[in-house]
């Protein structure tokens, strides 16, 4: 008699961004005409075509798939070594990053990453989240069994939740229990917020001293303007040793369609076995690769690799100021409304108080109802969300301007 | 401190095709002008180019993604209806399986959705695999937690193993003892036997009385020539109630570097909570998929599709009988030097019983030295595959026919 795995019957409702497109699409259905002219500043998805350099690189490689004396079948499953070479050596050591090729395990997401980084982790670690999270983190964990019941509030048992407000800048306090696995994101999902060199060290070095690992998601680096602040948590001495770090090519390079990520997980960095010996990680992760893996699509690797060339790297900064900009018109017009804004920044998401009255989703069916703009309330990312919504920049320069114009008719 | 997931501790040695790699590569440096003439008949990867409707649907689907107007960033988790439809209708509906769109689970590999299927079930089900088996069904239940240490033979703790041999013709018996997941790959990899009809009932019988889950491979479903046999587990009644059913685009398409596969998934089907409770599995995958997934590249599953056009169909058929053709050729040198072969029929592989005094890796390790051509020894596949070797037909037919024509120079 087969079993299923209980842990998925913890899971509360649809995950957040299906629930929204069922709304949008109910909306829409019932609202023919007013649904033509729907805007979607929801979900983080980028709008805007693929670098042209990626299109070529893309092409030539499903040409060399049509030529025997070209053609690929199955690549290393952690990444070619072309790519691997081109993130290490242009994301890390020409940044004075010392990250090895064979350190960088190229994936098809970092949502798949987040997620199956628990594999090689045992089921006793204390897991730390912020609070208002990318809900992959959490409900990853449910999934695994590492929590109990969610509670009224939507907040899982045995979890700890790490309030990021207004009052700490949306930055964690350092915890004061033990805590084993933390994810970290910044430039952050959905607060738009920043860590500071300061701070991120002050994760460093709880984590060395807790034997901790930050798993530290970097998949919006690539926004970062202000120079005093890392793009990558090895910036910071010591995180080989304590930290994994996720980035992808979704965010800067358009590939959400696409899909092309990587992690990087130093040699250096350890976990305990139960005697208390210390086990090297990369091993693990390099066999869940090997076993649960086949490789990135060999064409999508060839764009990726095209993403550093230097036409490649030119067409990347268009896009990210382009998303940029679109952050600065939204929050401009939110800004003028009276509405109390924050991120947009160094971040593609502007991160707005809801008026007093209002709890986020009725400030989602209302500015669906109203002005036809999708924007993503903030108790979908965890109870410190509530009380706010999450604007997204990914739009053309046009619907950014439309959408600025519409904040303004609202009537709270 | 953060805990590793110890089960990874229980992996033996290499998985079999890494192994594989670094014997040949170790050959080759140390005699380089030898390494030059190798030809692999190892790894089970295609040779041939894409068919021309793939590439030309891939070319289409990246100028989509280089245009604003037709641009398309993250797609349903679950695979593109356009995509979820042409499958069911073609491969299922057309020969009269009842199976509908949304049971069809658009993924990037069948090696991963053999290994992610787990996260579904529970832990305390019993698992039976059959011998000679895919390592990958056995690794990821080690890592998984599903088994005890493996002992000297290569054998875990805890997993009910099926011989498979001449006497079955490597099909196996139904068992004795109770068990609730059951990994069937039919036509098999590696022995390339199928299972008639009435094998397969008793399967699906057993599985229904049971309770238990059939997780049934078809990926190499296209090499059936036997119009006696069938294709899919649900052309068996009943098999809707108890069964899984994993297809790949790799072996029919020439896909192993492009991608692309799927899960069957019946929303009838259910497993049990642990008050006895049937729950549906649908819900379960569906979540997996959205959670921990973020769907095929656009332009791979436009490829995809283009395979059931008429056009790509008949490009398969030239793909596969072509591949069939090698494994003949193979087949009949092989007994001409008086070895004992089965497979290679209904399947891309043959299946062949090494000469008395070998073991399946010296067999490796001569045909390497003596003939430069790559085998994959049977030990490597468990058990019950010492004794055996494994000849892949894929192969240009150049290679196919120099391998038939070295096979007859090994002094046994």
């Amino acid at each position: 008699m087969a079993h299923i795995n209980e842990h998925y019957l913890k899971l509360k409702a649809g995950y957040l961004f299906p629930e929204i497109a069922r709304r949008v699409r109910q909306f829409s259905e019932e609202n023919p005409e007013l649904g033509k002219s729907l805007v979607r500043c929801g979900i983080g998805d980028v709008t805007e075509p693929l670098p042209s350099a990626v299109v070529d690189a893309m092409h030539r490689a499903v040409d060399e798939l049509a030529c025997r004396d070209t053609f690929r079948g199955y690549g290393p499953e952690q990444g070619y070594e072309f790519l691997r070479h081109a993130i290490a050596e242009n994301d890390y050591r020409r940044r004075d990053l010392n990250i090895e090729d064979d350190e960088i395990f190229v994936s098809d997401g970092s949502k798949c990453d987040c997620g199956n980084i628990l594999d090689i982790f045992g089921h006793q670690n204390r897991i730390a989240v912020v609070d208002p999270v990318y809900p992959v983190y959490v409900d990853t964990n449910v999934m695994a069994g590492h929590t109990g019941p969610a509670d009224n509030s939507g907040a899982y048992q045995g979890l700890v939740y790490l309030p990021c407000t207004k009052e700490n800048d949306f930055v964690p306090d350092i915890p004061k229990e033990r805590v084993d696995l933390i994810y970290l994101c910044f430039p952050n999902n959905p607060t738009g917020s920043v860590a500071t060199r300061k701070q991120l060290e002050g994760w460093v070095n709880y984590a060395r001293s807790a034997g901790a690992i930050i798993l530290f998601d970097a998949a919006y680096e690539a926004y970062i303007t202000d120079p005093e602040i890392p793009h990558s948590i090895y910036e910071i001495a010591g995180a080989r040793d304590c930290a994994i770090e996720f980035r992808s090519f979704s965010k800067n390079s358009g590939f959400t369609g696409v899909r092309c990520a990587f992690t990087v997980l130093p040699k250096t960095l350890v976990a305990f076995d139960s005697k208390g010996e210390k086990k090297a990680l990369h091993p693990l992760w390099n066999r869940r690769f090997s076993t649960k893996f086949n490789g990135v699509s060999y064409p999508v690797q060839r764009g990726a690799e095209a993403v550093y060339s230097a036409k490649g790297q030119q067409q990347v900064q268009i896009l990210i100021r382009h998303y940029l900009g679109n952050a600065e018109i939204l929050a401009e017009s939110l800004r003028s409304t009276g509405l109390e804004v924050f991120g947009g920044r160094n971040a593609p998401y502007i991160w707005v108080a809801v008026p007093s009255g209002y709890n986020s989703w009725q400030v989602f069916d209302k500015m669906l109802r109203e002005i036809q703009v999708v924007i993503t309330p903030g108790v979908g990312f965890g109870a410190q969300g509530e009380g706010y919504f999450r604007v997204s920049a990914f739009n053309s320069r046009e619907n950014a301007r439309e959408v600025a114009r519409r904040f303004k008719e609202v009537h709270w």
